[in-house]
């Protein structure tokens, strides 16, 4: 199941990247579930990744490969997560890079390994290396196709994003595919994230793009309110493009390059949603009006992780009562209840403390039974503002969370 | 649905409290929706209340009048939260109260009001001040089978403790009542709890009693996280037993007492989880080895909050990884994941941050096709423990909560 209108699009080449998708059998035989990415030398490689405690073996490689030289590969498995492996682990997933640098002639440490599937299950890391050789010798621009296809696990369709610009006569061009589809909260998911650019931009720079785009939209979208053990979301700059390397955060190229990458990392982040666990209901939380951005967020999430409000979004409920509920639980200190208005849309609910004068069960019913739904909430006491995106909470979700061991 | 042993007991008379349910038609014609109790003169009422900014006018009332005069009546209607209704609301909760001190001859003050059911409609007062007469007519000792079942919403069953223990020659009952099937959460949720004891306590020491006593309990119980507007809890002693007044945390008169309420709230508070909404298991998550009490909560909270953990245990599937996942995202700053330990039950599942090497999925499966789990769960950091208990998350809550204006 999934909500909204997110089809794949047509993906241009991206200079410098070449990448495909093989099949290895670790989920089900014929499925392909290893995918490579090939970047060209000199490209940049920046990456953000889950804050959970209990963070994969491949987040733990990662971060020590980015450290310590350009990244040439990308290797990542679909049916498995590699987390919760203890030392075997780790040395699984740096099992894998030497492989690639193997057969390639480069350091291990230019390779990054991702995983993403069931917990506590030992890599099946000779099926991994034994596809390889195919995977390096299929690997072609036009792979992007093929490699959002490869990283899905329970996700129902490919997420995909694809825009071009020009700039004094060169073609810039940013691409981008993710997966996840339970398991989604702020500080990543099940969620693994990647976006390339041929412009040339600084490691510095593109480090701190990565964190700026994250923030805006993988550390945005919620589910089921849980972080997974593997979230990864990777920006790649191969500096193919003809133009000199971007170092700075400012000028009319950056401006424009840092637009598109955030409108990739945003459209890939509401992919997710919109294709969240049995998703039938797209919906925007924006809360407005607050001190802080902390407590904008505080409320966004209490609204937008409540079970009530999921079930009554799912039920096409105009359940205001339990939408301000949820505001005055979410801890905001010394929230003036009389102050705060709600819109669903643009339809004021719930004013002066209880519900809007003007407010009709008519008019809630018939915003509730759309597909894409923003509650606006404003707490009137500041000019802070924040946004996540969320699914409503339906039996299928429950179905498949029920079934499937992740 | 609901899981475990929680019957009705055998309920013995409290002196000093009369009580009883009768019907106003404010939710379905000749349902019980409305109780009263009547409090003899010289007890003590000591109360904690929800903490939710979107309180409830019945709950601002509470306040009020605790502050300010003996309590002699309780009058408590299900149907109708009159919550979010505004200054309306407060009209309306003090128009009960002082019907029934006309009546009986006290002031408004010395009635404490409470609601639980829909958010937002106006309450309909005048049903409720014309069954007075009959309720206050009605109330008699015997009474706590028909306001256990008076004060029911979604509630499959109502909710009863009673107990006696003897101290010199002479007996003292503790007795208790509770509501409360979704959006039970730390902070209390649509709960009501009604604790009442013929001992005699000082105002002071009781309202401190109440506190401890809701924090261990009613404070520790979650099934969907969500808080309601209106969540009370009243600890009354009446006095009528002929024993010297207890004003001091201390003694054996005190130790037993307490040891007697600290068993009542408990017990109610784990009946509701036991008839959480859809609930097809009662779920102990205790946290040890924490630094200190908040981490611990944090931990507890997380997985017992997590929807992913929640379908697992639905399904009897002993998904360790969804565990694991959420303890690593609870929060706690500078985990050791290597030193975390996870028991179902007696059962090791982690260890040394994964998998425990004598773990198999058969031993979890048993475990999780019971319907009491406990998830015990050690941080390796420090003595301090907590424990919180929730439910699973079925299709049958899906449905309750999508079908049902709360």
């Amino acid at each position: 199941m999934a909500v909204g209108e997110y089809p794949f699009p047509h993906m241009y080449p991206v200079n410098g990247v070449k990448l495909t998708a093989v099949s290895a059998g670790i989920k089900k035989v014929g499925r392909r579930d290893v995918v490579l990415f090939e970047l060209a030398e000199g490209s940049s490689v920046a990456g953000v990744f889950t804050k959970n405690a209990f963070c994969a073996a491949p987040v733990t490689v990662c971060r020590e490969h980015l450290a310590a030289a350009p990244i040439r590969f990308l290797i990542i498995n679909s049916g498995n997560a590699n987390a919760c492996t203890g030392e075997q682990g780790l040395l699984d997933a740096k099992a894998t890079c030497a492989a690639i640098a193997e057969l390639k002639g480069v350091k291990p440490e230019q390779v990054l390994p991702f995983s993403t599937g069931v917990i506590g299950e030992p890599l099946p890391v000779q099926k991994i290396i034994a596809v390889l050789p195919e995977a390096l010798e299929k690997a072609h621009e036009k792979g992007w196709d093929d490699a959002g296809a490869g990283i899905m696990t329970t996700d129902t369709r490919p997420k995909g994003f694809s825009e071009q610009f020009a700039y004094q006569g060169k073609t810039i061009t940013v691409n981008g595919i993710s997966k996840g589809a339970g398991m989604i909260k702020p500080n990543m998911a099940t969620m693994l994230g990647y976006v390339a650019t041929d412009a040339k931009v600084s490691q510095e720079l593109l480090q701190k793009l990565s964190r700026e785009a994250a923030d805006k939209s993988f550390n945005r979208i919620t589910i089921d309110g849980d972080t997974s053990t593997n979230d990864s979301c990777i920006l790649i700059a191969t500096g193919q493009v003809d133009l000199p390397e971007i170092t700075q955060a400012s000028g009319e190229l950056y401006e424009k390059l840092r637009e598109v990458i955030l409108a990739a990392h945003i459209h890939l982040a509401k992919s997710i949603v919109s294709d969240g666990e049995g998703a039938t209901k797209f919906v925007t939380v924006a809360v407005g009006g607050g001190a802080n951005r902390d407590e904008c967020l505080d409320v966004a999430y209490a609204v937008a992780h409540s079970p009530l409000i999921k079930t009554a979004l799912f039920a096409s409920d105009p359940n205001w009562g339990r939408i301000v509920a949820a505001i005055g639980y979410a801890g905001v200190p010394d929230l003036d209840a009389a102050k705060v208005r709600v819109h669903l849309n643009d339809t004021a609910i719930v004013e002066h403390g209880g519900r809007a004068k003007t407010y009709t069960e008519e008019q809630g019913q018939a915003i509730m039974s759309q597909a894409e739904i923003a509650i606006n909430i404003h707490l009137g006491r500041g000019d802070f503002t924040e946004t996540v995106w969320t699914t409503d909470l339906s039996y299928e979700y429950v179905r498949i969370n029920a079934d499937y061991r992740s």
